[in-house]
């Protein structure tokens, strides 16, 4: 029988994808559950549905401070490095393309950790091609070619069309998780719960 | 040594204030830690921090989809019967000044946790002084007293203060938990790591 997946939409500037992505992968193989690695952008989706261009988090400074302390205690409880970016949220547009390029790639999961250290343990501009490059090098990619790559309209549609289909799939947040009969479960707090949820369904 | 106290604040239009609601006595009872019921209203927070005369669920079709549907698999999993209400968010005013006053009251977590039976498993309309004056008779309270007492100045004035020095915490939703140094837990699945974190604190 075939190994259950689980889709794993994550957005680079997403503050609880950050310890979803450093865990994910022992999480679920310990499971038998295989990871589809789904990058997206927030961005247009919380234009679409708020009407916003910043982070919904900015909104309210209460929920914004009780997020900072709240990621600090989550990241302590799973062992997790952590240090607030000086600048929220980075721009994570190209880091997405990059996820894109790399999928199917045996580097893309080291890609993505490399991308969430590099932007909420050592406070680096993941907006920086420069930065992105040490990740993909970090990872085992090529950086030159892969850069390159997220300059073509294929990867910048394929990007685009993976967002819509985020959309289409019930997501307004990251990290989502989605199961093959399609539930949807929202937030790093959920992970265990779709995980349980995909190896049911499969059983 | 006296046994450390967390505060738990509630609002009875909150939907996961419903789960919560329901376990924190067994939860941190076996903790040893007593727990404080701290009603308040997230109506005037909510227009505070984002003028808002509603739930903010309704901003966003597809969080709020979301919403119900998780409540249902998290109900499930605790084991708690679940009806989606057929209105929401109920008016939760008088519920919430019928709680201030059994302040103290043997009563008072009964007569919570029937409050949110009925809006969340019965779909009674919790505004209605009828359904009320049932829940405090189920509690074992005095109805007539107690829906007297909620007419009274300092009655709604206690209920005004509790909701000022909810917002002076940081509380920006509910269910929320305070401990005794202050550190803030927003949610139903924040409910353990705040018994554990009174708990150490105590120790």
């Amino acid at each position: 029988m075939p190994r259950p997946t689980l889709e794993f939409w994550f957005e680079f500037a997403s503050t609880y994808s950050y310890p979803a992505a450093m865990r994910i992968e022992d999480a679920a193989g310990v499971a038998g559950v295989d990871i589809v690695w789904r990058p997206f952008l927030l961005g247009p989706i919380f234009k679409a549905q708020l009407g916003l261009g910043d982070s919904p988090f900015k909104l309210v400074p209460a929920k914004d401070a009780y997020m900072w302390r709240d990621l600090e205690r989550v990241c302590t409880r799973h062992g997790f490095a952590f240090r607030r970016p000086s600048l929220f949220p980075r721009n994570s547009l190209k880091a997405a393309r990059l996820a894109i390029v790399a999928a199917g790639e045996d580097w893309l999961p080291d890609f993505v950790r490399a991308v969430y250290v590099a932007n909420f343990v050592r406070d680096l501009d993941v907006a920086d091609p420069g930065i992105l490059a040490a990740c993909v090098i970090e990872a085992g990619g090529d950086p030159r070619t892969a850069l390159a790559a997220t300059e073509l309209p294929a990867t910048k549609q394929s990007l685009r069309d993976a967002t819509e289909e985020a959309e289409r799939k019930g997501l307004f947040g990251a990290p989502s998780f989605v199961t093959e009969d399609g539930e949807l479960f929202w937030g790093n707090d959920r992970l265990d719960d779709a995980i349980a949820w995909a190896v049911r369904r499969a059983e």
